[in-house]
């Protein structure tokens, strides 16, 4: 068995400290060496000791120095995102990216540019690719039980809004959050969009709309063999996180519903009632988390495939199709986005 | 008491007989006291005796000269509707008319005038708004249980493609199998739809594509009060007949899944088996189709409100937007169809 | 074609009423040509009238003098059963009789073998077998889906407990409420229940027990095949009409719940809610109801099984024999009973 | 923050390294320092030191003998449960032990007798009770949501029999496959069991009849609270591990169903399918193993309640009485077992 790889996490926040504990605790064959962040104070310090990573750090440019360091998990600021991946792929490191890369394609593409030429593996965080429902719906396209897909029905509302603060900065509901339900659209169906109608509105809250941005959406996709899709998102679903889809073909179709936290159901006077959908993203992904590192770590040793290079790029320009769309009300070709 | 109604039902094919059967033995307080169809043979007569109805005749014309009768069902072809529909009001009877009116706008307006005038009674036929699931979806709206409707998601899926003779004469996919979807939408949420866009494609049938028409559709609604909604139709589901609606709001969400034969699941080796949705729309909605005769003569005896003037119109309005919405590949607002 | 089988219904109370309804609306081939009760009044008069029944008489004893009828429904109180049953017989009518035939097995034996020299039809009223719930477990055993019989699981429970009154002269829980069950039993297994186990409490009302009965119990059955079954019931579900069965066996699990009003389950902030059973008896059962007169037609017409001899008696033995055992704390096989 | 507890596990087998897995990765606040078994070989080396266990010894005394350890698991063979755990207690160790803690009633007195008066904390690894189903269950009982307790159900089928050598050795079905439902109806209902009746079978293989035990049973509780409950068992359920449990009250019921791999449903021509019930034991119940767990470090910390002396006692009691009730055919009390 070969030695354990040696991996930096760059940034120490939220998400940073979830592939920390993840890493350390629920997947084989890696070891956390050290963590980077430019904020690093006593608490992180002591958060890293728990899980037993001994070095924590300010500027990640050392790790990126460190001929030890196998891997880096970029978790830092979105803006730093495509600088710190190239920097990684020249210094040589294997490089799992937080989602978006870049919200420009051309920053993107020079990224991805850099990052190719180093031959190395490249991750892009769509995390829900690993989530055991979407990966069983994806698992009955791909083993015939559906036919030919005709039809994608994606059902992806929050909990609760954001903080205006980051509406502000977020890029909009379609970089920011529908991201991901494009990424799913491509992942489930296994075919590109190539163009995108949105219809807009702001009905959760109207500050919202004083930022300029949405909280409602419905978002219709062609797809390049043919399939049509639709995604309908909101900011504030008052049970809960809901995160379903289903994929429609010529023999079937097969469909995924939410997570609850039991499978308990009472019955009284009232009705029936079962459990509400789990509430926060970290409890609903939890395990996908995990399982998207433990694919990381199988691509490095032994050539997985990972979303990668055109997950990367492509979901951005649907979203950015997706936006033109919602500005013009016309449907927009994806590689005019 | 009052004395029964009595009614004349105007068309011996497959829907004149099956309110021909409810009314007899399903809906109390009238009375079938005549059946008319140009093609009227012994195998009709024969229906009609075992239902206790004594009287079968060719001409429509002589039910509307009959000062006895009280109201009409008209189930004679679609192009005949708007004529007797006038024929009817004029000489006095209430008037049940199966959907579509017309597909001419301007017909429905000129039919709907006479009507109008006439002070009666006119229901069209939306049997799917006395549905036992839809109308629990609606009440879950009205009483105020999902707060502000925010999205409205409808899917409708035939278990299969009518015959091409018929898909050749029937309007296309929206005039004459979504405008039932149409009409639900304006149904469930309380508001009207006033702009229409809609995604196309020909992927169950391509002969079904070489009639001019589409099978599979993804149509975006904009309402009146702010919601966005959307509808997935296709011509063709493996499984039955896909019926399900769900109303999401500022306080939560109501969802209808399908009906199916029984409650049975088998758990074997394969896994947990439950029977599919009814395959056929007569078996489905079989109970709504005496319920909405129920409330013609509830609106007859006593005002209630059925589906009349509006619903009339307005569908067909949608309708023809998604169709132009199709064929321009943009949306289109409804009252510019 | 025949000419319809001409019915008499002697009882004009609750089941009666049903039973003329559904032979006059939903059940072909057939024809209720008289009622007979001894407490027949004008309302009766009109309630016949509005079905198209015209004679209404208070002595059931014409209806047996009357050669052109063809068969009769036995819907009077429990002891007439059995005299009325025979008296039938012998006047050359076909028997459908409302359970139980008599609560004594000696009366029960006697009567049948009066029937069975008539060479007629008798069918007894256990309608759950009608039902399309447990009629599609059934199937699942029959054609094999799971397998052989290992296990049997009843959950049967009234929403509320009947009046004291009929408590008092009810015969107990298990001669008036579990005998549905011990017949379901034998009907889902197929096999005869030849040994029995009770156990029963009062946690109801302390009323029920004041009158010696119980309102809970817990019956263990041994079947001849072999396999075990338990039954559950309650006089008191709070949430309305429990009526579920699981059939356990060596290739898998078929099991049935129970209907609902509709499929909407609305989610928001407390939960996710679906409608609770349907509450009363008539509802849950309302087309098993019908279902079962139509067997009865076919059973005349072409020689269609139905439940007959061994159901009107084993199942009161059965009740017998866990009365005993809950008497006297131990297991009591069905043939001492 | 109080240091890490030191933890040593005794026995290296399937369930010692679960919990050596849990408590390294899962559970905060401790330290596994060490484990003991006779057969620890090279392999077990590997498994301990990728987990950052340094120590692994072949004689668990010197762990009692180490001043430096905290508390112990007790995952050696069954019939070493009682003297280690008094050893362990003597030592000044906090217990947690593996059910049961033996087959024979004196035994576990004498045992218990001794634990308590070491006054450490005693936890008997009944690790259902952490499961999210069932403790969300006890919860729906605790919070009055279904009222008093009248009926309790549990279904508990293993998917497939154990391997006849350990049949012979395994106690019978009631002592090891059952005892966790005893305990899970003392759990539910939170009374004791006073009386038992039990109903056997040999259906799944006519090899473990000739071992002296059955495959398939029914037992019937009487509950000291007045309520009654009845537990169905079967070695061999082909769709997998059958894990379900309702409690019935005045006021409603509570049920729980199995948890399957995904949410994915599939509609086709053959009907709706979902995912079995997971299959094994340890992948059903994996995140139960972490829990009782951390409970014990609670219970250490804080003195937070865990499933102890009662517990380790009674389900045997329970299981002893099923057995004398199966033997003599009729049902026993619990205190004469």
């Amino acid at each position: 068995m070969s030695r354990n790889l040696k991996i930096g996490i760059i940034g120490g926040g939220r998400i940073g400290k979830v592939h920390a504990i993840n890493l350390s605790t629920r997947v084989a064959g890696v070891e956390v060496a050290v963590m980077a962040d430019p904020f690093a104070d006593k608490k992180l310090d002591t958060f890293a000791a728990d899980l037993g990573i001994t070095k924590v750090i300010k500027d990640y440019k050392e790790i990126l120095a460190d001929a030890d360091i196998d891997a880096v998990l970029i978790c830092s600021p979105t803006d730093t995102h495509a600088d710190i991946s190239q920097e990684a792929a020249l210094a040589g490191k294997h490089v799992f990216c937080e989602k978006p890369l870049d919200p420009d394609p051309d920053v993107i593409r020079k990224t991805l540019a850099v990052v190719k030429k180093a031959g190395l593996v490249f991750q892009i965080g769509f995390n829900r690719r690993f989530d055991h429902n979407f990966r069983a719906l994806r698992q009955a396209v791909v083993d015939g039980s559906i036919g030919d897909v005709h039809l994608l029905r994606i059902t992806s509302r929050d909990p609760e809004p954001p903080p205006l603060e980051y509406v502000r900065v977020s890029g909009g509901l379609f970089l920011d959050m529908a991201i991901h339900d494009f990424d799913m659209a491509r992942y489930l169906t296994g075919s590109e969009v190539v163009r995108v109608h949105a219809a807009g509105a702001v009905l959760v809250d109207p500050a919202i709309g004083r930022e300029g941005d949405i909280d409602t959406a419905i978002t219709t996709l062609w797809f390049k063999n043919g399939a049509l899709g639709v995604i309908d998102n909101s900011r504030s679903a008052a049970y809960g996180y809901d995160q379903r889809a289903e994929v429609f073909g010529s023999k079937g179709s097969a469909q995924s519903t939410n997570d609850t936290s039991s499978t308990v159901r009472v019955s009284d006077a009232d009705g029936v009632t079962s459990g509400k959908p789990l509430f926060f993203f970290l409890e609903r992904y939890a395990e996908s988390f995990a399982e998207e590192l433990r694919d990381f770590v199988k691509a490095i040793n032994e050539g997985a495939e990972v979303p990668g290079q055109k997950a990367a790029l492509n979901s951005v320009l649907i979203a950015l199709a997706a936006k033109k769309s919602l500005d013009t009300g016309m449907p927009v070709d994806v590689e005019q986005a």
